[in-house]
């Protein structure tokens, strides 16, 4: 792993998710206007990292575009995230009822209102990455194209589709090529459209492009091996149970599959692929640098 | 009421709906390739009058375009249409267990999967629009106006919006304003939506969409109160409970609200206004006309 450069990641992580939450406060419906608007409001501000946005707008940045062109659908995307987590927090999926320490949709509005303010928030997705607000300097063929990768992500060949295989494999021990397919369409597909879309709309090349995409493969991956291993380490209680019992576990992790040792090997690797795709680009590219490493530092 | 021309509206009508079902097929997941691609062809493919992607394409015709460019809109709408229905019909919404005569979505397949798929023909409807495949023709920036048409029409504005009205108004009588802001929420705005942007599709001009947008309203709701009328002169047992008893219905409809007889003055009204709008248009417009003066007959 190469040491780490002198880039403060808190503060940009910092900058783009201000960035990022004054644009979707003025995006939202007004608070109070009505039921369905209180609760898309509710689910989209209750927090998280923006991490799709922060991804978008650093792709759009290393490809030496402007930011200002991207935070449509840097926002579009976090609006499609909070869909897919309020309908699968619902009762007839995961069943949730704590997000982020805060009451599911469904707990603090109802049922009906879950299902159709997450049904709001993917269309209001859509109305937005078609809107000309904020965008003026992009082509509307490229918008098109962004738009069209965004549906594609979202939809039963992508995120949709991995949310079915997830509750298919519940309960199931599943191979590690299985694993890796649920991972890329479920939370795979969109990261890559996020980094994808950012480079296009920043005017990137095909081969830049392809570059990032390579890049977006490897950290999405990064991500959920990293987070199965603090699942694990987080808690000894869990750890012994992976360890001893996999296949009573609800659902097939990395550790579980690889072990504990290997799953962390398989991380830096993951990482290290991933700042490999990055060589060609400049130091416009080390914000996506600093986020990659930071996937690694965290299982340390 | 002017005499009917001489237009063979129920050929034209086939004609149409083949047309559309044909695209459906080529355009939805392959059967049999995943569960959820089964729920979605079981819901789109279940029959129904493919309204909206007939009024799109006589909009199309009616403002001397090509049906071709428009066949991914019309096709989109009905997948947005498809959604809605099966998500209104979940039991946290209508809990329906029958549409056209078949088990609903959520009963053939299971809650999860409905819910799913409901929101995957709700992404491949914006994936539709935003693909070059059949409009080779279109300005970019026309499609993207199509798309901010569809997702306001469709969402929190619009149908979504709509939606949550109607729960609401469940089991409380309304008053004939509100219950005209539902129905142009509910099934008024995607319905204006199909008019409008096959008419931009077809490269109509603003004077053109708007007196288009006009009919639109009009046999948006001529629709929604012959409905009502046929529901309760389909049965002398409802229309006795209609008009006895208003308030211990679940809905609130126009015949409650204005009686028979002048619902049905009321609908011919609207109908009437619908021809009206569309005065300076050609013999192209005849289906738009037949359509309108079709909603009439249906109530005499």
């Amino acid at each position: 792993m190469e040491s780490p450069p002198l880039f403060d990641l808190k503060a940009y992580l910092q900058s783009k998710q201000q960035q990022v939450n004054d644009w979707l406060v003025r995006l939202l419906p007004p608070a109070a206007s009505s039921r369905i608007a209180d609760a898309m409001r509710y689910s989209v501000m209750a927090g998280g990292k923006r991490l799709r946005p922060v991804l978008c707008l650093a792709a759009t940045e290393a490809v030496g575009g402007r930011t200002e062109d991207a935070l449509n659908t840097a926002v579009a995307l976090e609006l499609i995230h909070t869909y897919s987590l309020i309908h699968d927090d619902l009762p007839a999926m995961d069943d949730d009822v704590l997000r982020r320490g805060k009451p599911t949709c469904h707990v603090a509005f109802d049922e009906a209102t879950a299902i159709l303010s997450g049904d709001a928030l993917l269309t209001l997705a859509f109305q937005l990455l078609a809107s000309p607000n904020g965008t003026t300097g992009v082509p509307a063929d490229r918008l098109l194209q962004v738009i069209h990768a965004v549906a594609a992500a979202a939809g039963y060949e992508g995120m949709i589709g991995g949310q079915m295989a997830d509750i298919a494999a519940e309960g199931n021990r599943i191979a590690l090529s299985r694993l890796e397919q649920l991972h890329l369409m479920k939370t795979g597909a969109l990261i890559n459209a996020a980094i994808t879309t950012g480079a296009i709309l920043g005017g990137g090349t095909a081969e830049q492009i392809r570059h990032l995409e390579e890049y977006a493969q490897n950290i999405g991956l990064a991500f959920q091996v990293t987070d199965d291993i603090l699942n694990v380490e987080g808690d000894p209680a869990i750890m012994g149970k992976a360890v001893g019992t996999e296949e009573s576990r609800q659902k097939t992790t990395y550790p579980a599959l690889l072990g504990l040792a290997e799953s962390k090997e398989y991380s830096s690797q993951l990482v290290e692929n991933a700042l490999t795709a990055l060589q060609s680009f400049d130091q416009k590219a080390d914000p996506l640098r600093a986020i990659a490493r930071y996937i690694h530092d965290r299982n340390r």
